[in-house]
C-alpha cells in the first residue's frame, strides 16, 4: 500500500470565534493555543514520509499568502489548490480527489479540517492506517471519536449495529448538533462525535459522488484539468468550478452511499469551533480561569480571556472575553451559537471589525493599523527579511516611513538609497516607490499616511514579486463591467461601476 | 447676607471607576455622562452671580493644569488652592475656609464634591439658599438627600426627632454605607443620604474644627499665609500643611459638633462613584443597556458599556464592560466594592494601567501613547492654538514629528523653522528642540520617539511658559535626598536614590 495522501481543507471563513476570527484571517490560521496554528498542527500531524505522503491544500485564493507563510515557517511544502470562491467541502473534495487520481486513481486519500486539535498523534496515526486499509477495499471511512462528554456543539454518528469488524462499522445516520438531553442519549447509546476526519480511495469517492451529482464531480474534473500554475498555487479553473453544486461532504456522499463505514477513535480531539473549546483546552489556574494574554481575575471562576491588553474579570464566571484592537466581545461561554445574530448585525451595520484583521498578513510580511484621523493613518509594518513591497504609487496620499528596527532598501522614483534605524523617509504623492528588506532581521517601520482619502484600493502596483498585478487586473476588470438591469431587460444600460465597485483592498 | 462662596475639593484619586478614571485623571474630570465633566458640571451649577461669588478650587498639585483647563472650556475662573498632598476632606476644607476668612470672616461658604450629579439645579440653589440662612445663625448644614431606593452605595444620615424648624434638622448619626437589609430599615426609617454637600459660616466651622483638632487649624492658617502664587494657582505651604491631621470633615468635625444640621432635599442628586450609579444615570435602550460608544447586544440586558471600541455582549445580564485603551474591566455591575482587591493587585504588581491614563493633558494640549515597541513609541500629540511646549532636550532618544493637521513652528538648535500638514522633521539624540503651534486651529502630529530609554523622565527642560521648571528641580532634589533608614538611626546613611526615585514623568 502506498502512502496516504492527506487533503486539507482550510478555505472557510469561520467567524464562531469573532473578533479574533475574522473573514480575512479565520480562525485555522491563529494560534490560539500555544506557538503555531490548528493549520500548522494538521500539517506537523501528518508530516510522516512513511505513513503520509505530502500534502495538498485546497483553500481560498484569499488565503494562499497566509497558507504559504504558515508552510514556511515550518519549512514544508505542498500543492496548494485555490478555489474560486467556496462551495462547501463537498467540491473541495471532489477537485482535491481528481487532481490526486490525476496521479494515481487508487491513491488513498484522508481528508481533514485545518481547525482541529489531536492531543494523541501516535492513535491519529494508528487509526488512518487502519482507515486506510479499509478504504482500500472500497469502503469510505470516518473516524468516530469516542465522546468522553455528552457535546452540544458536535455532530454525531449513530453506528449501525451490524459492523464488518470488531472496529470499523457501518453508519446508520449522521445527526446534526444535538441539545443536552439529546446528546445525553446519544453518548449513552453508544454514538461517535463526527471528526470530518476522512479516509477513501480517490476512485471510489469520485464515483460514488458521480452517483449523486454528476455535474459537480465533471465540473471539477473541469476544474482541476484547466487549472492555471500561479506562483507556486494552482487555481482551478473559475467557470467550470462554478457549476459544481455547494454542499458539504456528509451531504453529497456520506449520507447516500452504502460504503461509509465510521471507525471509533479516542485521540484527544476536539473541535475549536467554540470558546468553550478554547477554554477547556487551555490551562486554567485553580479557580477554572484561561489566559492568553494578561489578565486578572477576582472572585471570578471558569472563565476564558484572549486579549491584546489587560483584561479584568471580577465577581463573574463562565464568560468568554476576547479582546482585540478593534472589538471586543463579553460572551456566555456556554452560549456559542449566540454570536450567530451578532455576526448579522456586524455585517448588516458594515462595519469594517468583521473583515479585517488586526494584523494583515502579506506575502512580505505583514502590517497592523495603530492610529487612525480625519486625514491620517499610522500603520506599524514588518517586512521579512528579503521581503519586497511593490513597485507602486498612490494618487491621494503621502507617506512618512520611520525606520524603528533593521535596515530598509526605498526606492523612489529614479534614486534608491538605504534606511537605518530611526532614519526616515518621505514618498510625496503620486511618486513611485517600493520598499524591500535587503537585511538579514526583521524591518520594522512606522508608516504615517496623509491625504484626504487613504482606502487601500489607491496602490497602483507596477511591478510585484509575488504576481499580485494579475489579482489587480481582475479587480478592475470586474469594476469596469457592465452590470445589466434584469428588470428592464436593457442590455445596453450604461455601466454601473459604483455598484460592482472591488472591496477596498488593504496594505499592497 | 452675602453671596454664598462655593467651595470645591476635587483632589480625590479614584480608582472605584478603573479603568476609566487613573490616578493621575480620576473620575471628577471625566465626561463620563454628556459633554462635560462632573467637575464642570458643579462649577457650572454655582455660576449665578446672585446666589454664589466666584468658586474657591481646592485640588493636588498634578492635577491644576486638568482645573485650569477644564475652567477654561467653561469660560470661568476661580481661586485654585494646591494641596502639597493628599489630606481628606478636613484638611482641604480648613484650609479652603482660612482662605475664605482671611476676605470675610463671616462669609457662608457651600462645600461641594466635584463628583456628584445633580439633576434639579434650582432645588440645589433653592437649598443652598435656605441652607445659607441656618448657617448664618451658627448652624453647620449638610444636605440629606431623600431615598428614592434603598441604596447600599451611599452612607445615611439619622436625623435627630426634634428640629428647630420643619425643615432643618438636627443629626443624630452618620451612618455608614449598610448592606441591603440595613438600607431598606433606614429608608423606611426615614434617614436621608449623606449627599456630602455642606454650608457653614467660614469662622464658625473653623472655630468648631479648632475645639477638636486645634493643631490642624492653626497648620491650615499657616499653609494659607505662606501660601505662593504660581502662575495664576496658589499652592499652600508644605510643612505647616504636612503638621495636619488627615480625616474627612464628617469625623473632624460634623459627627463631633452639636451644631451640625441636615436639610432634607430632593434634587435629583447621584455620586457617580459606581458603575451603578453611571447605568442608571445613562440613557438606556429597550433591554435596559446602557452604553457610552459603540455597543452592540445580543440576549443582553441591563448592561453598561463604556469603550473606546466597539463591544458586543451577548447573552449576558447586568454587567458593567469598561474598555480602554490598555486595560478592559468586565465585571457585576452590583459588585463595585469587588473593584479593591483588583486595584491592590494592580498595584502591587506595579502595571501602568492603575496610573497612566488614555489621555495625558498638558497645559499646551494633550497626547496619547498609540502605540509602543521594544525600542520605540508611537505618540499623537495635540497642541492647542498658542500652545507652546517647553525647550527641553533628551539624551536618550531622537524623535520624528509628522504634523498631520495644522502647523508648527519648530525650533531645533538655532533654527526656527515651520512644518505644514504632512511635512516632517527628526530631532536628533541630545538637540535642545521645542515645539509650539502658532496657528489658530489645533496642531495635530504623529510623533514616533525611538532609542534605548523611552521613559518621560528623560527631558531635560530648559525653559518652559508654564513654570514647569521648579516641578522639575522639585524633582531632582527629591531624588537626591538622602533617606535616613530610620531602623538604625544612621542619619549619615548614605543617599537610597533607588528608593526614592521620581516617578517617570510623562510628556512634557
Amino acid at each position: 500500500m502506498g502512502a496516504i495522501v492527506p487533503l486539507v481543507l482550510c478555505g472557510g471563513a469561520g467567524t464562531r470565534l469573532w473578533p479574533a476570527s475574522r473573514e480575512s484571517a479565520p480562525k485555522q490560521f491563529i494560534n490560539f493555543l500555544g506557538e503555531r496554528s490548528t493549520f500548522q498542527e494538521t500539517i506537523q500531524r501528518i508530516s510522516t514520509p512513511d505513513i503520509f505522503a505530502p500534502p495538498v491544500i485546497v483553500t481560498a485564493a484569499r488565503y494562499r499568502h497566509m497558507v504559504a507563510e504558515q508552510l514556511a515557517a515550518l519549512d514544508l511544502s505542498a500543492t496548494i489548490l485555490l478555489e474560486p470562491e467556496g462551495r462547501d467541502s463537498g467540491p473541495a473534495v471532489a477537485a482535491g480527489s481528481h487532481f490526486i487520481a490525476g496521479h494515481d486513481p487508487h491513491a488513498v486519500v484522508m481528508m481533514l479540517a485545518a481547525d482541529h486539535v489531536v492531543e494523541d498523534v501516535a492513535s491519529f496515526r494508528a487509526a488512518a492506517q487502519k482507515a486506510a486499509a479499509s478504504a482500500q477495499n472500497g469502503h469510505i471511512v470516518t473516524f468516530g471519536v469516542r465522546p468522553d462528554h455528552p457535546a452540544t456543539g458536535y455532530g454525531y454518528i449513530r453506528p449501525d449495529g451490524a459492523g464488518e469488524t470488531p472496529d470499523i462499522r457501518a453508519v446508520a445516520a449522521f445527526v446534526e448538533k444535538p441539545d443536552a438531553a439529546a446528546a445525553e442519549e446519544y453518548v449513552a447509546a453508544g454514538y461517535f462525535w463526527n471528526s470530518g476526519n476522512l479516509v477513501f480511495r480517490a476512485d471510489q469517492l469520485l464515483a460514488e459522488y458521480a452517483r449523486f451529482d454528476p455535474e459537480t464531480v465533471a465540473a471539477t474534473a473541469e476544474a482541476v484539468a484547466g487549472a492555471r500554475s500561479d506562483c507556486g498555487f494552482l487555481r482551478l479553473e473559475e467557470t467550470s468550478f462554478a457549476r459544481t453544486t455547494a454542499a458539504s461532504i456528509e451531504i453529497a456522499v456520506l449520507e447516500k452511499t452504502i460504503h461509509t463505514r465510521v471507525l471509533p477513535v479516542s485521540m484527544g480531539w476536539r473541535d475549536i469551533g467554540s470558546w468553550d473549546a478554547l477554554w477547556s483546552l487551555t490551562e486554567k489556574d485553580a479557580a477554572g480561569n484561561a489566559a492568553r494574554g494578561e489578565a486578572l481575575f477576582v472572585e471570578a471562576k471558569d472563565n476564558y480571556v484572549l486579549g491584546d491588553n489587560l483584561v479584568a474579570i471580577v465577581g463573574l464566571s463562565g464568560l468568554a472575553v476576547v479582546q482585540t484592537r478593534d472589538a471586543t466581545l463579553v460572551i456566555d461561554r456556554s452560549r456559542a451559537e449566540a454570536i450567530r445574530p451578532l455576526i448579522a448585525m456586524l455585517k448588516e451595520s458594515g462595519r469594517p471589525q468583521i473583515e479585517e484583521p488586526a494584523y494583515v498578513y502579506r506575502p512580505w510580511g505583514s502590517y497592523q493599523a495603530i492610529d487612525r484621523g480625519e486625514r491620517f493613518q499610522v500603520k506599524r509594518i514588518e517586512v521579512k527579511p528579503g521581503g519586497r513591497l511593490s513597485l507602486q504609487r498612490h494618487f491621494h496620499r503621502a507617506e512618512h516611513w520611520i525606520v524603528v528596527r533593521g535596515t530598509a532598501l526605498v526606492t523612489i522614483g529614479e534614486t534608491e538609497r538605504l534606511l537605518y534605524e530611526n532614519e526616515s523617509t518621505f514618498i510625496p504623492i503620486g511618486a513611485v516607490h517600493r520598499l524591500e528588506n535587503p537585511g538579514k532581521i526583521p524591518l520594522e517601520l512606522i508608516e504615517v499616511q496623509s491625504g484626504t482619502y487613504l482606502a487601500e484600493d489607491d496602490v497602483i502596483r507596477l511591478d510585484d514579486d509575488y504576481d499580485r498585478l494579475r489579482d489587480d487586473w481582475e479587480r478592475r476588470a470586474y469594476a469596469a463591467e457592465p452590470v445589466r438591469d434584469s428588470s428592464n431587460g436593457d442590455a445596453g444600460g450604461k455601466p454601473q461601476s459604483a455598484t460592482s465597485r472591488p472591496q477596498p483592498r488593504r496594505h499592497s
